[in-house]
């Protein structure tokens, strides 16, 4: 339920709109979608001139719901702490636009969608898809909104890989990427990460191929460990250590004591991973680890990210946080460099957090100010205020 | 098949010998196994004063075929590297003792061991165990082999948990404890881990709940996907980054193409665990992970480890690797600031490699060195040569 008092600075209560885009969507691998759904949600008025739109870019396991309540529920949209009037990204300035991606599996067509073709949902041959499909896709959604130019597109992690891509396929589209927590690749010890969790799923075998929704079943367990071994890399050794410890939930470990024993740390991953289970879908995960695999932001410019980023014509601010070893900050400052090479405006900023990953969603003092201080610059500029 | 030619300073052919032991040993937990059986090597020879026995102890799925060929098999033991006439741990000088530990899964007894009490295998009722009574297990194998005192109890891993341990259980049956790439106790992090191998495993429905022997399945899948999620933690980002990259095994990543793409990661992880679930035994994995997370080692001691290393009366060497993340350096660190301030001897030696935790298998030029060297005054001493 809706808590009875909103907080300050909230966007308030919000609803999804959903859109049947219907222009063909051609995608990396070849396959054509004759039309495709897209739910998104939007914050904030889009202004007379149409200039002040900011795109968020969900990551891996992300929604359209960034921001604000839904009237069932008592938790905010997955970004809310920056979202809003007067937070760092300001819907008293910018008309902020958050769609569900294709691929993924709240509402947008995915691989629980029927394929119109066969009458059944699509599962496991939902196609191969890239993070240049969910931009392109995005691209779609912008003109039907009758969009010209992103103010910013803004996205942590996978969402960085989104907000890097849009500036290099159409860098007339966009006048800032806010690149957080990001990558130009994948390192191998990611991908191995990614392909146990796949293998995890695929191992259950309620997963039946992939067709587990057509036998009315769901790989519970196998969705549940892909999505331990994932939190496990999203948390930082530390927090892990200041927030559990050893401590135990269940039994004592004295001697004479054969009684079963459990750690606090297994508990919470354990319930984590059975939440997860119950509200994502196993062939969306497979699916968006696989384009986070896939992802090489300079594979098709002979591998030299400088050349890559000599496409883009937006200004750049990249940001990183120290204790984050999925995507470390070291994966930060190359994208840093290769932009300075490419001779473009950025600002980077590395981020003093013991929370890992994870940290780019949860708050932050610095996060939030160097974010806000380089947003409120862009709305000034917007309004032909800045100097 | 046994290699033409065996290298240089190997100990050459060896056989494993099997004794029950016939006195009663009392389990932390507080169950009595009556009697239990071992299965050991040793290589060189015990000398007079039998004062030059070195016991090996080895880490979560080691056995006791720690150096030397096999008639069979062309591969030698998994520390041969270390183990021989002329190498750091030199059978020219010591008699050195390697078994198998109760609660494994090569021949000692353990939970595919029959449980006399019912006929049937002990399975997942094999009794809890920690690394203390392997301890009391090997002080058993030491009573039968007369020795009175080990001239160095050598592990990496769990196996420097046992060396840490016979320090402060038997503070006069040791000269020396060798305590490498090794920690006074797991972290949250390491904790996490293990319960999501151990959930991988019971989360197999070939898992039968651990009487997958009586129903004649194995939980392979269970088990490959918990070795593949060990096996990423022993291997550091750089060395998976040098050996494997971003590199394909199969397919390719250009547009317009939707064949199937596996990267060398992936299939190497896949390899390794499909490898180890045919060779280990799944309630012995839960077991010894389980060992390995309650193990601390100074619980006992009002969480005092200076307290703790009070009880000891051998030197010790204790080393780490630069890269291991599972065992940090810091880990040892903490190891060598408790047994200074306990007033005991310690040498500390943290080593460059980017191999990881595995590094403490590999060879190492440094590694072999300190311990050869220190091993070394240790044989010395043993004779009257040192002065």
């Amino acid at each position: 339920m809706l808590p009875d008092h909103l907080p300050d600075h909230s966007v308030g209560v919000v609803t999804s709109q959903t859109v049947t885009i219907e222009q063909p969507l051609k995608l990396a691998c070849g396959v054509v979608l004759p039309t495709h759904e897209l739910v998104y949600e939007t914050y904030g008025e889009l202004n007379g001139e149409r200039n002040n739109a900011v795109l968020i870019c969900h990551a891996l396991s992300g929604d359209h719901h960034a921001a604000g309540y839904y009237e069932t529920e008592d938790r905010p949209g997955w970004w809310d702490h920056y979202i809003g009037p007067g937070k760092p990204i300001d819907t008293n300035h910018f008309f902020v636009v958050c769609l569900n991606n294709i691929g993924s599996c709240f509402g947008s067509t995915g691989p629980m969608s029927i394929n119109a073709e066969t009458g059944e949902p699509w599962g496991a041959s939902f196609p191969s898809l890239r993070a240049r499909d969910w931009v392109e896709s995005q691209k779609l959604l912008m003109e039907y909104l009758s969009i010209e130019c992103w103010a910013a597109v803004i996205g942590g992690s996978l969402g960085g890989m989104q907000a890097m891509r849009w500036s290099l396929e159409h860098p007339n589209k966009l006048l800032n990427a806010v690149v957080i927590a990001s990558s130009m690749k994948l390192t191998a010890q990611n991908i191995a990460f990614n392909e146990i969790a796949r293998r995890a799923i695929k191992s259950d075998p309620d997963f039946c191929n992939g067709s587990y929704l057509q036998e009315q079943k769901a790989p519970l367990r196998g969705l549940a460990l892909a999505r331990m071994i994932g939190h496990v890399t999203y948390l930082s050794d530390e927090l892990m250590g200041q927030k559990f410890g050893r401590e135990l939930r269940i039994g004592d470990l004295v001697d004479r004591n054969a009684d079963p024993v459990e750690f606090q740390v297994e508990s919470y991953l354990n319930y984590q991973g059975d939440k997860f289970s119950d509200s994502f879908d196993a062939n969306s995960y497979i699916l968006i680890t696989k384009m986070l695999d896939y992802f090489d932001l300079s594979r098709e410019y002979d591998n030299d990210p400088v050349a890559a980023f000599k496409q883009a014509r937006c200004n750049f601010l990249v940001m990183s946080f120290s204790s984050d070893w999925r995507f470390a900050p070291q994966r930060s400052r190359e994208i840093t460099d290769a932009l300075l090479a490419a001779g473009k405006s950025v600002s980077y900023v590395e981020i003093e957090s013991d929370k890992g990953h994870d940290a780019f969603l949860l708050p932050n003092d610095r996060y939030e100010q160097a974010l806000k201080n380089y947003l409120a610059r862009v709305a000034q500029q917007l309004t032909g205020d800045a100097r």
